[in-house]
């Protein structure tokens, strides 16, 4: 990366932090950019560079002879409450709807909000197809070669690199593609359990990893976790030292669906946890190039001595959604993850690793990453703005330091499957809340993925689950359109 | 495929059949070009083609001013006799052998005859990447388009399509693309198993079946095998009315290591009798279309009208190695094993779902297969020739009716794990034969896979593994140079 590029790009960021802890408040003026060109001792031309990044992100927005203003946010609702799960772990039954909703989510026919992937519109679709033909004439005999093992060396050496921006220092060696993170988890939980195990993870949690859970046999504890800090690692060490916890499985960055982010502190408590109890954290990743913050973008596994932290990651959802390749880095299970891996899954395709490992290599490669960050930040305000203006009074909804993902917990009286159901006869796809837990909790709420088309469809789509949710309370009118300003 | 095609291959194979049977013995003189096209109806020049495609497969060979004459056949040993593994279900602990044999046998510094992969100058290597280049271009926004579900239909329904070949009429719904025949057989073992169930198979039997059933915690029952007609359908029966089976898993098409063919009547009463007890067949087709003869890749599940054999392929051994994609037909299984792909590997990468369905309609794609054939076929009778020659008096090796796998049987004082290190010193890699049961039986046996490069380098090394063998005879002196003809 060129040296003006980190450093418009830190100057945002540092102002980005400021208006996030309220230092600058929401309406309030920024400094000029001349100000703000001469305080970081830059040119004006790296400051107007600053201020657009933040711009683009709906984060500042200029106003026409007067300067650069805090915007202000759409209206708000309150983020949901901490959950509080059973303390007991259970055998995971989701039965098909999670299998069904992914159907759906990706079904043509439906506006979708059931998915948590970004849409092909977000990618420089260009540059993939070129560098993929790039590879495909350069190796042709690789068309031919039949490939074992845990992949091309030029990729696990590009992945160790990328995880240098998490803070992690991978050994290349002991990384193995896999054909997505999907598969990255379930070696992971594979090599370091074994059938009727206890696995603790997030409550709420994503429906992929409590289906993961079923098919192994594995029982799942719940821990509470926080709609901003995510896990509560008191609550999980209390888990493990009653309970016979065999692994955790966590989404510290961006967590899925409540979009949290575990503070420094307690990731670093998190992986002395797991190292005092000689059992591993599953760390999932793939969310991590998505927070705004470089702080957030730190892994557990950053803070990780012993080995206990695997770590999990692809880049189907940032960087090539086609290209279907995942890894692992399984610490001190790594060769056991690589025989697995082997054994049962073989290798993946060499062309497409070595596609991937240019894709990640070339210059602009981050800039890319901005670029998402900052279209996916100014939809999820907008999509936030809708569910606080349409959804029924009480409504919850989360407020993520990036990704593309929504969590609302709706009144109490609402069924999230009725709602579903309900959604699917207008051909709106939403993710009931139902799936992300294993014990039938939230029944009340629902995760809403934006990453997808957006436009007015999409926009009332939004609107109209709000009016089916508000009909759906038995009392209480529905909320009024005059009250919906959004 | 064009009639003229059809027609010189239908004549080729009559031929063919009438020397395997001995109605032409070796030597014999052939009806002349002339005499052949007059009568079977054809041109001359159809005749001529059939002759030329028995000559590459070296089963004929043409004397100046003479004519054609049934090949002579090098020098033979004996085949192996039919197994008999213990009666008792065992669990499967391989170590880390099998890992190390597959590193080694694809490690460019050694000589390898580990492997069961045909080596990439077997195949159009130009076509492959042609095909991959121009589905690249028609389908850019699929890079970037985030994949679900079973697989893209086109795959799916030229799979199927494929299947007719042998014998079977399956849904393409059913189908499931996967990221090759390891992850098939995976699949449906968890579909149809729990841990600690009891799986028959083949003995001996590939050891990546034997690691397969240890990563599931699953317990392997052996059933003997003849070197020719395969599992024997009478013992597998007796196992079942008197062990609890739960599933059987079975290779009935050039089996591994011994390359047996199951006789139709055999592979009806397979079929039966996995119906009558209502548990699965997995059924692995991978060297279906390298059998010489159509009668020989007829699946089971052409004979199935139960659902109850899950069929398992893939094209890695035949179209293209390096795109690694399998396939599944779960049969009554099959929702189970979509769920299972969905949940715990994902979707594999479309643009090469749909370079693979091109490469499979492409027109030529059987002419492709003829010649994979004749060329293997031609160099397995090399090697089983410099087998009869350079190793040990009394070894005894397969002679399979298809496939570049030979299995030897050297005499019983011969420990193979200790061949296997001696060979290894010389940079010489074959697989040993303890690898290929769960019980510790065939530890005097070795398999040699024969697919890769071949050339003098290769003829030596088969040489000088003989040699290493005699030399570890404890009384009996190596066998003479003098006797060692080939």
């Amino acid at each position: 990366m060129d040296p003006h590029d980190t450093l418009y790009l830190r100057i945002a960021d540092t102002i980005a932090a400021s208006v996030r802890t309220g230092t600058l408040a929401r309406g309030d003026r920024l400094p000029s950019v001349r100000d703000t060109a001469r305080r970081e001792g830059v040119s004006v031309a790296t400051a107007v560079q600053a201020y657009r990044t933040l711009e683009d992100a709906r984060l500042i927005e200029a106003r026409p002879r007067s300067g650069y203003y805090v915007a202000a946010r759409p209206p708000r609702a309150p983020e949901p409450e901490p959950s509080s799960p059973p303390a007991d772990a259970v055998e995971v039954d989701l039965g098909r709807i999670g299998a069904e909703i992914v159907r759906l989510a990706h079904d043509p026919d439906h506006v979708s909000f059931g998915a948590a992937c970004p849409g092909e519109q977000l990618f420089d679709q260009d540059r993939i197809r070129r560098t993929l033909s790039r590879t495909v004439q350069r190796h042709r005999g690789l068309l031919a070669h039949y490939s074992v093992g845990p992949g091309r060396i030029e990729l696990r050496r590009a992945i160790a690199r990328h995880a240098l921006g998490m803070g992690c220092a991978l050994d290349p060696r002991q990384v193995t593609v896999t054909n997505g993170c999907i598969e990255s988890i379930t070696l992971a939980l594979r090599a370091a359990t074994r059938p009727g195990d206890v696995v603790a993870l997030e409550s709420p949690t994503y429906f992929g990893f409590l289906q993961i859970l079923e098919s192994l046999h594995l029982r799942a504890l719940e821990i509470p976790t926080h709609p901003r800090t995510g896990l509560s690692v008191d609550a999980l060490r209390l888990a493990i030292e009653t309970q016979p916890v065999r692994a955790v499985l966590a989404v510290p960055t961006l967590s899925n669906p409540l979009g949290a982010c575990m503070p420094a502190g307690e990731r670093r408590r998190l992986a002395q946890l797991v190292a005092e109890h000689d059992i591993p954290l599953i760390e999932d990743v793939i969310y991590n190039d998505l927070a705004e913050h470089d702080d957030k973008r730190r892994a557990v596994r950053a803070f990780d001595t012993t080995g206990h932290v695997m770590v999990c990651g692809s880049f189907t959802k940032t960087v090539a959604p086609g290209i279907r390749l995942g890894w692992i880095d399984g610490g001190r299970w790594s060769d056991r993850v690589q025989q697995l891996k082997s054994t049962t899954s073989g290798g993946q395709t060499a062309v497409l690793e070595l596609a991937l490992a240019d894709l990640l290599m070339q210059p602009g490669h981050e800039s890319a990453y901005r670029h998402l960050r900052s279209t996916i930040a100014a939809r999820v305000d907008e999509a936030r703005g809708l569910v606080a203006g349409h959804f029924p009074r009480g409504t919850r909804v989360t407020d993520p330091p990036g990704g593309f993902i929504l969590w609302a917990e709706l009144p109490a009286a609402i069924d999230s499957l009725r709602l579903f159901e309900a959604c699917l006869a207008e051909r709106i796809c939403v993710a009931p809340g139902v799936l992300f837990g294993a014990s039938g909790r939230y029944r009340h709420c629902v995760r809403l993925g934006v990453g997808g088309a957006w436009d007015e469809t999409h926009r009332d789509a939004l609107r109209r689950v709000g009016r089916i949710a508000a009909s759906m309370l038995p009392a209480a009118a529905p909320r009024s359109e005059a009250m919906a300003l959004t």
